[in-house]
């Protein structure tokens, strides 16, 4: 089999070695949702199990010898999406979970991985929606490794997007940036789709009317339940015509950057 | 885009269509787990993956209009590997979830789906231990969606391997079959994956000292804390040694053949 | 109070003068269900009781001195009923614990026992669909043990009709043998009741039309909501006629010792 | 099959005759703890199994036609016992429930009950601390009911000694009554065991200085972790040794007539 | 800042020096619901945070040096007021919370306040209904620290009104006291508001036919659903009209005194 | 008693009428946390309380006639404090409540008061990390009261300092506003407890050395355990120094009106 940083595609032997290196053990956390008429379903999973790749490749490339990645299995479903982040879960396609579900699945899967030897996890998240319960179910995944005689774990959280830095959003924004929250399937993930899994984006459904009147103009609430009009048509929070495979690039690398940055920060 | 029957890689508007047709949803649900040294760890949730790929686009093409198969994303983590059906979750690389999560993971999705507008929906499972697990879920699936008014939604739940019928395991395996128990990174396993995803199968492991001994003899009744010594070294329960590609074709042809008569014959 | 096994009819200084002597302490887990028109609902519950005390009292004579075999109150109740293994929860009669409270219930009742001192203790169910939710709750007990300071517990899970050896079921089931799955209300229940609890049992009532076309012949797959037709009527999965005392004679004895094979190769 | 009250002991096809009929379901909730060195574990359940029996046969006899009584299988397990009314669940042989696994039990036997037909139900508890967590497991039942569709299940909750009047208690306890909680293995308990079960039974046990000192002082408040001093070495809370099989069976005529009265103004 | 004995107007290095002086902390235990037309619905939080307060006053003045008291934020919302004790939770204003709510609330709360320091804790009951409750959460508090390695926190439980002592209620109550349960805004907690919140009773309203026939009969058993008619129409369950505001000093006092010996006795 | 907008000091005759009269409800969502040591712990829960009030105050003097406003008790303890935006859940003071406890609460107060007849309901949140958890229990509550046949309630979740504009945040951070997550004991909670709770604040603290270098300068991601040197002496995120009464009075009078705008759009 050859050389992968996904545990996935890995076989057991090859991951205890790797864990006996202390490897980082890198878990995606994303959603199946709608995006729009012109991407599937699985971009906040897919992008996330993306970047844990990218990252975990260009950590091993950075360091010498022992610090190598690995990226388990993602999680493919999130939270509830929230309109005023991901246009509302009673959207057909937006398969979510309970909040409670949520918690005990990353609970879980990190304190499992944590027995099976890993001391250095970074839970990364690609669906905003989700960072409260996984930040919960970390805590509770370290509660239980310590009950087992385990308090030398440690866990990182964080959004890859959160890693754009200020610069490169201006040059990728310049008509002006209006958040993270409302960047639901608008240039930042529609370039990285471009980039990462270009058969999955069809940017020939922009022009449609659907996507008229974006961004989304969405109050400073929510309300439940949810009103249905306050979402635009497409689903989409922000315009993504502007993507591009170029933008998906710049994206990746300023994020795999800061990113390999702050895990050495912590982990080296 | 391309057509597809996986979810993950369609759009939400596609989605919906299909579900106006009345498509039967599948959901595998499947494991992280070691299989041995000669196989990658995402066996259980990438075979169930194909097997309900393969299923949904057969059912799809023997049927005439309506009926359409779609595959959710896999569940990718699956409940506590067992010494007598997967050689037990004290092995690293074995990712566990608590029956509990399980149990809501299965429901909220089924649930999700089934307010999406689903009814037929079929849950297929690809790791031993979970069927008790993901049968409640279902269960408690149907009740929220009762609750909701939601009267009509429909379940089937099964083990791809029960649709291998007793022919084509006499052929398969001459010598004897040990159950499907057993067959944890045995024959069946390691002959789909030669033929779905031959990349991660590497059949000039199993020459090594680790397989001898095989099938393992496991005593007919479980001990907690598990007693390691139990489990074969390699952690497989039975031989790969005879899997092909070819005999994954037969193991294909016939439980999807057999499977689309069921989901036929309940949801027709 | 006369010499028991049965920890409900002894009074706690005899018990904690065994539990200082180091007892097996067997927690029986049956059901109240439906068992046809021919025998009491209490038989899941009442056989394990029965065989969990004929094991203690066995274990007790084959062992010299120390190892005591104390039978816990039984489990009355058990998990919902599956079509393919009991006819099916929607039968009255037959009543259900969800998956999450059989999990509570024997990781509570599997600790209190550890903390009072066992260390060695069995599991012995009586319910087809119990195992993997007890299974559960014993991995619970045993990690709520370790918590709590205690290493050495050990927990044995057995269902008792694995113990009947295959030249019994030759002998027992001369036409063949369907497998323990169907073996609901059939020949093997009916015997043992009849051994045990002759009263529970009303062998006249099996020549009414109720009990025609038996065994049953079930799908390789579970439906929910539950399709009623295909159960049979009388609520039974195979014929009960061959039944007979001498049957439920020969059954105990052999699953009784090899039960206590087992517990002693673990306890021992 | 013998008539009988118990549904244990039943047919389903009899039980099912006995609902059709609006039979009022008795389910017994009790205990498994430690009695003293005079009486055996069970007392809480058997008690309230025995206490629900004659209740159950005195309403069928009170009552023509209809309205019968049915006793389903006890609740073997109860709450963590209390200093204050059951010498404390740190005392070895008491095995104790959490509080949520008592309402999860208690709700779902009730939901059960109800999704069968029943449509008048006795929760009839015999273990002090037990009581607000039925109650709890009895409101959700309903709420499940409700649910389902089903408006008219109607609940009576209830402890046997309630039932027995102040004039009896001055009869029995000529120096003084104590109160109910701190009854744990005194006169009621014991003269009731002497009547239904007095094999389980020893009167000549209370001889011994274990049993000085009764009744117990306690506070009048509760102290976590438990302090073992304030617990009587017996674990007792008052004598026994004023019992008598008399007073048992005045005991239960009071009481059971007592509560038929309840039952009939409730369910008439 | 002022000295206080309450948490809530504590700043974090006020309290944690107290903390190091290993104070006292009280949790009072409320809830937020009818009581009658002459008082506001906060009596049970209200009540029990000013006796705890009134407690942690005269604990600390009784004390030379270190033994002081903090009265952490009250718990607002109890468990459903059922119609024994509370006029049932049926009524319009009575807030509850479910069973297994209030004990993750009690739980969390007071491990949260032993991770912090504090290893002597009171939690004060001011509401009948939620003692089993918050018994339940304080022992899986203490589970909590044990396995956290703390092994010397102590808590004491209690509810207030048991500190009145026997003669002072012959004083008070001379027609006869009817117990604890049925002073649901009776005498009691009228006459303690009187003292407390005077601006929040209204004397005047006890003139209405709302409170005729009090104290209530009420059966004893409960029936669920509700049966309206066994509450009166005030919602009160004793009458209120010998309140006064110098009953409320006594009782205050009286309770105070025995409140301190006890917690003296248990923490000194 | 005097009039009044909050529920606690309300008799429940009074608050059923309001009720009657489509009442919005405010429930207010606080904590008990450190902040500096120039303000007490109570900031959370009290500055949401008294928002609510100011809010449910004006609604009503905006509004003629009907629409009212009542504020229930406040949730007085909130989510583990996240050191990016509350300083974390490691420090002394900072009471904690995990995620499920919050969820439950949260879900449990809100179904609660929509069975008490509110159909408009305002969840206000005053502690940054607590939002997707009440969030979650809001949308189980609406579950809950469909389930009970109740299709009419709505629910409107807000923190109050959204709705304080650009414009006055521009007026009152004339160096810059570094976002409402740094806020945690800076200058607008510092400023609204200077107009409503004055006592309970100490300008004088904020000289001391433990107050240099604020705003703190924090990553970008979140670590667990918590690395405490990443939060500042004070447990402050950004410095209180220019707080005053006055910009409080703009604050509260901006964020009301702004409130009672939004209200009045979805409840008018």
């Amino acid at each position: 089999m050859k050389a992968t940083v996904y545990m996935e595609e890995m076989d057991a032997f090859t991951y205890r070695e790797k864990l006996r290196n202390d490897a980082v053990v890198f878990v995606p956390v994303g959603a199946l949702e709608q995006h729009g008429s012109h991407m599937a379903m699985c971009v906040d999973a897919a992008l996330t199990k993306a970047m844990a790749g990218a990252t975990a490749e260009a950590l091993s490339s950075f360091t010498e010898g022992a610090a190598q990645g690995v990226v388990a299995a993602p999680i493919n479903y999130g939270y509830r999406s929230q309109q005023r982040s991901g246009g509302g879960f009673h959207l057909s396609g937006t398969t979510s979970l309970r909040g409670t579900t949520l918690i005990a699945l990353s609970r879980d899967i990190v304190f499992s991985i944590i027995r099976q030897g890993a001391r250095k996890i970074v839970l990364m998240n690609g669906h905003y929606e989700n960072f409260q319960f996984i930040f919960e179910g970390a805590q509770l995944a370290l509660e239980d490794a310590r009950k087992d005689g385990i308090d030398d774990a440690k866990i990182q959280l964080l959004s890859y997007w959160d890693f754009v830095d200020d610069q490169t959003i201006a040059e990728l924004y310049p008509e002006g940036f209006t958040g993270w929250d409302l960047e639901h399937a608008g240039v930042m993930e529609t370039s990285l789709m471009l980039l990462f899994y270009p058969d999955l984006v069809d940017m020939s459904k922009i022009d449609d009317p659907l996507y008229d009147g974006l961004p989304a103009t969405l109050p400073n609430y929510d309300v439940l339940p949810i009103i249905a009009d306050y979402t635009p048509p497409s689903g989409c929070l922000s315009s993504p015509a502007a993507s591009s495979r170029e933008k998906g690039v710049i994206l990746r690398d300023v994020a795999v950057r800061n990113m390999v940055g702050a895990i050495k920060r912590e982990f080296a």
